[in-house]
């Protein structure tokens, strides 16, 4: 795990100053560095830490002055942020999970893996599975009958993927993720009073208990290449077709993804968000933490929502968005800026009607 | 899995028109339907993708001409969404779990399984469970000691019921879902700023740390007949008696059900709902996505949340709800109205108060 | 599991009255009480209930008057509430798992496992992982390379813990927690329409679509002394440095808390709240149940946050704050106040225009 200065700044597109034969075998933050670490200074204001720590190499921003900041040799990139990406993929140490196929692992006989494939301990593969080459299936997952996955998979520990799911090339899941649950899907005999309240925006005229029948889940999930999904995340399988992913698709932890719901390429839904039956998303959409969808709905191409926004109607393509129910963020501003004037512009009214009655008597 | 058309008729209570014993052995949206499937065209609007299809049988909304929509035969319904819950069951292939009790699991000596349950790959199942007949337990379950799961329950991959649960028939569960943690239950040596900011409504008094002692969750979890739970959803135990959820309750994905609540019967908890400790919830009551409902509260029967709702005070009987805090939905939209209008209402009262000014003037 | 009403009392530093000798193997509501049975009625509401169950003894408020309550003994503690505390833990009957560890356990040669520890069934502990005296690692449980588990660690069934964690003294993990999933950090190869938005408030500037690259987490998590965790909760890995939780923390089930986030000692996380990466959380801090804080925040000590409280700014010290976005408790009731009355100040103010313009008119 150790590389030169040299080493790293090609892998990255970069530039590599003064000593770049010399090697550092961790990233670590300035205050921190030790001898051996490359520290990321990459704003000036990290790098007044330097002195803290005994880093000897850093990567820095373009422009910097690595030999004024008293080190021995720089990293300078013109993306920093993005020159992460490369240095964090060449310096992780990984989950150290064994290659091979551990023993007890449960492998049905008519499932195909590819010669390379490696299965932690008690790891279960379903029937007909198929799984590509490189790929590595953590301890304790759990793939059902007649899924597929592409090359080069990464699921961590007690990851569960259901039957007859096709997922892409390059696939990484995070612990407890969970692909393929049945979707939450009931009727009643008769119309419910939520049918009726949703056509009437809030009556549900006469009450009466019905009791669910359940609507089973025929479809399955589809999702693309170069998707992740976080840990203990949830994607529910469609209800006649499938539910499906994009391509580059990422997903934080506990998210929620309703049966029949479409996302687009691109997209970055974060922690805790829900989308729920029915709605689409568009391409190069972002999803702020705790967003919620309300079903049916359609999300545009390149819409942004701000944490916690909870999204109530359609959304055309290009809106940022912000609130509950969500509004355009300058809206939302606007309002909520208002919201908190609101007890000045009660009084205001209040000292107004005195006024105005006053006068009203003078005339 | 192929039915004819009278066949899928008579079991949903349906009217089969045409070439009735044709027949199909999937389902599929009209666009997409081979000339093996039903396609599935519930309104004229579903219909009019038919011809893109190879569908040589549909489902249909009553009144509707399937002759003059090129079909050979039709299923026609009184509801059809009622009817999707039959025909969604008979079309169902599955999951793929292999019957009987795979080798690699767990099984204490002392537990009680009926002569048909089914138990996958290294499922755990602890001293003096009790199963009933027609019971399935997916692969990787883990069934706690002296827990006790009525007739025909279903448990998907991966879930996890802790100690002395007691669950009646027919109960359904998605992967990972999670009954009976420890409630969450804390208490400081001293009154704590939570309890005084409580008492008054904001003020926590004078600032001391404290540190939590645990309350030990001495209930366990009961639940009803007919109850389904989603994927990584978690029901705690009570504190001194049993968490309840009554008979037919559904609750869907990453919901959380808190220490000592009760939920009467035939309710839907959608997913991301957070209810929380010692609340209780009537029958027939719906929470929309993401709904909050705060400790110690009821919600009457036959009320209604929509998405997001974040209930702080207790709701009566049949009221439908939206909104953070909570109000009454017609309220909530009056409200917001209100506030997408309030710039404007600024204005014009900066313009009311300058005439005003001016009019007094006059005087 | 059987005590005298003296052993309890003396174990709670509570005062025992009454037949002090006589036994009991529970405790119950006193609606609930059988005569093995503590009532718990440590209110005098509660005490209401007494007559209607069997119990022989109680535990009471102080100054409550025992006789007069028809029971044969009674412990009366200063605070009850944190007296339940001790009475839980000595009447906690457990989950019941075996001690030892179980032959079904994959427990890498180079484990270091203490002498009593025990092992539930097909848990998977992996190599160079070191774990503390008396710790009982449950059914399931996966514990990655080199992470370390201090003394007296109770994990229930199915928690994950990744690669290089660290944990302190007495930790407590429920069902399904997820400890070092990496951290959800992507960066566009250039800059990004969130990182524009972010600049402008509300602007992403060109609509371009970019693909994500993958920023891997480095760091691992660092946990103090005497935390729990509850079920499906997830703490990421920190991306250079550590994600940290301090002393004493108590985190509640579906949790998210993002890379690099620190959180002080003693501080309570209620269900499905949300951190998001790099936040820091001070001391002291209770943030209520499906609480949102948005990234790079700083949360200062004693802050209480009420149920669903969305920050997305920072928060001094002692502050109680409330909604979306969050305000001072007292600022929010005020604010909310205004809306429900606000559909009444439109017409109010249209009122003074008319008014106001026929007194122009007037003059």
């Amino acid at each position: 795990m150790s590389h030169s200065i040299k080493q790293i700044a090609a892998a990255l597109g970069a530039e590599a100053f003064g000593a770049v034969d010399l090697c550092v075998s961790g990233v670590a933050e300035p205050a921190m560095a030790g001898p051996q670490d490359l520290a990321l200074a990459m704003n000036p204001k990290y790098a007044e830490a330097l002195p803290a720590g005994q880093a000897r190499a850093a990567m820095l921003w373009p422009g910097a002055d690595w030999q004024a900041l008293g080190l021995q040799a720089a990293i300078i990139a013109p993306r920093p942020r993005f020159a992460m990406s490369g240095l964090s993929a060449m310096m992780d140490p990984g989950q150290g999970y064994a290659p091979g196929i551990h023993p007890s692992a449960v492998i049905d006989p008519t499932a195909d893996l590819a010669a390379d494939v490696a299965v932690g301990p008690l790891a279960v593969i379903g029937p007909r599975v198929r799984i590509g080459a490189g790929s590595v299936i953590g301890p304790q997952c759990f793939i059902g009958a007649d899924t597929v996955l592409g090359q080069g998979a990464f699921l961590r520990e007690g990851v569960r993927i259901g039957a007859r799911v096709s997922i892409g090339a390059r696939f990484i899941a995070q612990p407890g993720a969970v692909i393929g649950g049945d979707g939450f899907s009931f009727v009643t005999p008769e119309q419910s009073s939520v049918e009726r309240a949703r056509d009437s925006l809030g009556d549900q005229g006469e009450l009466r208990g019905q009791s669910y029948a359940r609507i089973h889940s025929l479809g399955s999930v589809s999702i693309g290449d170069d998707v992740e999904l976080g840990a203990n995340t949830c994607i529910d399988r469609g209800t006649v077709r499938d539910t499906r992913i994009g391509n580059g698709v990422k997903v934080d932890n506990l998210t929620q993804i309703g049966h029949n719901v479409e996302i687009g390429n691109d997209s970055l839904i974060c922690a805790q968000v829900g989308v729920a039956g029915s709605s689409r998303i568009g391409n190069n959409v972002v999803l702020g933490g705790q967003t919620g969808v309300s079903d049916n709905l359609f999300i545009g191409d390149h819409v942004i929502t701000g944490g916690a926004t909870k999204v109530l109607a359609n959304v055309p393509a290009g809106r940022v968005m912000l609130g509950y129910p969500a509004m355009k963020m300058e809206s939302h501003i606007e309002a909520y800026k208002g919201l908190r004037r609101l007890p000045r512009l009660f009084r205001d009214v209040a000292a107004l009607q005195k006024a105005v009655s006053k006068l009203g008597k003078t005339d």
